[in-house]
């Protein structure tokens, strides 16, 4: 294990009802609020109503941006930080998937930020204590935006996809009720379930010695999801499904499996280039890019995607080198994916090898990315073309 | 699973020095500093100077309370209040282990209350949020109290060992240091590692459905524990073995394996009766009566002690009723605590029958204690009995 810390302040509202915790919660930050959501199902579902009537209650004077992106883009956070200045709001509730909580990170950040928010994305300059206080509504289980610190952000005009992350930006508060998910659809709940499997595999993979208990608690979550899945894509408003997938993605990224371990991150990099370039969701990308990266990584290092093998997906070791094991692993993985309903081709997108050179040069944050098997920018072609 | 409210905002500073950590989070908080600390092994370590040169750099004004039982008492508790206020400290630093750490929850709390502290420790009266701030320096992988707001305070006048809990007390950071722990004796470290287990056993058994996850998580932890403690035991300086077991122990008892789920807790009820009697050490008391519950819950509800069996001690199942397997896995977790050195018999510590009713009285908090199986009085004196 590395030397750590941790810090993880967020409070967490799981169950059915605890929407009605909203008017409990929001006036410690006081009562203008920028409601933040993404496209119209929260108004289809009745969640919109519910909200407002929430913060009716408590008298909160409500200024709304709506339409955020499935890849939430610059100029909405840019809309956010005005909205927030010009009505001088002093919180932000965030309704919707890891793209609305993203997004309102962004804006958290920004508002205290003289200079362009584009340069706390770019983790030029730091967000600051003064960031605008989040707290969310979750209706998808996916990004583990909920209890991170993470944001995600598209620079739309510059093809960039980029993340930062801060203590400052971490949701006071989440509302985690498993039937507000009821109405993801199939394809969103699948990309969802590859999103969280993919955010173990990240913090797995790690480049750091003697961390048993992180990996098992990863093998726990994996376990745990591969278990639900397939009962939940066929039994879509099922509340213990959708409930303990719910708590698989907030667990899937809170810090919890990147204690004291050098995380890798190099796929995620990939697939960030990978839908900034040609704006695919997010967890299609991932389960598209994983066993690319994974056949890459076992070409090496098989040992860890050997474990994976034995310990998740219950393959017999008896007789079998590591690299076979990390094979049939790879196998294992495509095939639950494939179950599900999840792409395994960029292809299976309408993409072909033109754009390759950009979406190689835009994965490259650094000379070389990730850290369980460092990638050149010939290994991200190679990865790349391998997934075509 | 159940509704649920998780927060936990305790920062945790792990790894190999990170005891300069103190001169960067203390201030914060305020300069002058009630020092609390146990025996003298403190001071033996060289640790008591290292955290007096820390407290020295930044100025800060400190008063002593050491010697904190084992069994922290509520004499001590009331001695840290008075020099509080006397002196108008505005930050605990405790230096130690569970023992002293759940004596500073104790002190925080009784400071802003005019009554008897002891009111708060029976839960008559609520730890209000201007409790002392906490900062802690852990010494034992055991109780967890380093990210959680409980505190066990025993009023030896009364033979009477009674907890609390509050979001107030959590310490506001926690410093981790693996070698902090070398010092702990192997017949400590043992009780530590058995105090571990059973924490994670009293909220594996818990009393709600579906809750696959937690159940996981519990399992990872009882796995990583199996694997590292044989080897602990038999090799105390080492940094690896020693840094799992304090992760281990720290996230055994932070909240989260007990998420949604209703926590049993029956085990540790009767046993603080049997140590607020006996003075006899919690871990030693546990390793004797954690097998004869699970004898006693399983004739009821044998299937978590068998998927204990099977998840944790690999138990082959084929063929087998979950009778059978839990008797199995039973038999396994004595052997295992046998190995390291528990105890198995109250006898042991020279125990005979003679205070059985007091201690069965002791422990029945309420009419039935505990969740997975509720006990009753007759329950609770059969235990002990068999426990002899």
């Amino acid at each position: 294990m590395e030397k750590f810390e941790f810090y993880n302040p967020t409070k967490l509202l799981f169950g059915k009802g605890q929407l009605s915790s909203l008017k409990k919660e929001i006036p410690a930050y006081g009562k203008r609020v920028l409601l933040l959501y993404g496209g119209g199902s929260m108004k289809k579902s009745g969640l919109y109503d519910k909200v407002i009537h929430e913060l009716k209650e408590i008298g909160a004077t409500v200024v709304e941006l709506g339409g955020v992106e499935p890849n939430p883009r610059l100029t909405t956070v840019k809309k956010g930080i005005n909205l927030i200045k010009e009505n001088q709001l002093d919180f932000i509730l965030a309704v919707g998937g890891g793209s609305v909580l993203d997004c309102a990170k962004a804006i958290a950040a920004g508002v205290p930020y003289d200079g362009d928010v584009w340069d706390i994305v770019l983790k030029k300059v730091k967000a600051s204590s003064n960031s605008v206080p989040i707290g969310t509504v979750l209706t998808l289980a996916a990004t583990g935006s909920e209890m991170n610190g993470n944001s995600v952000i598209t620079n739309w005009e510059e093809n960039e996809k980029k993340s930062f992350n801060s203590i400052h930006v971490y949701p006071r508060f989440s509302i985690l009720d498993p039937e507000l998910t009821f109405s993801v659809p199939r394809d969103q709940t699948v990309y969802g379930i590859v999103d969280i499997m993919s955010h173990v595999f990240e913090q797995y993979f790690h480049a750091s010695s003697h961390a048993p208990l992180q990996e098992r608690i990863g093998e726990a979550i994996l376990r745990t999801v591969i278990e639900t899945a397939p009962k939940l894509v066929n039994d879509l408003n099922n509340y213990e499904y959708r409930e303990v997938m719910l708590l698989n993605g907030t667990l899937a990224l809170n810090g919890l499996t990147a204690m004291g371990v050098k995380t890798d991150w190099a796929t995620h990099y990939i697939e960030h280039a990978v839908s900034a370039v040609h704006d695919i969701p997010h967890g299609g990308g991932l389960a598209i890019l994983f066993p690319r990266w994974m056949e890459h990584v076992a070409a090496v290092r098989p040992e860890k995607v050997a474990q994976l093998g034995v310990r998740v997906f219950d393959l017999d070791p008896a007789g079998k080198t590591d690299t076979q094991l990390a094979a049939e692993a790879i196998e294992s993985l495509v095939k639950f994916w494939t179950s599900i309903g999840a792409p395994t081709k960029l292809s299976d997108y309408g993409i072909d090898d033109k754009e390759i050179e950009l979406m190689t040069e835009r994965a490259m944050l650094a000379d070389q990315i990730g850290n369980y098997v460092p990638l050149s920018n010939e290994d991200v072609r190679k990865i790349l073309r391998n997934s075509l």
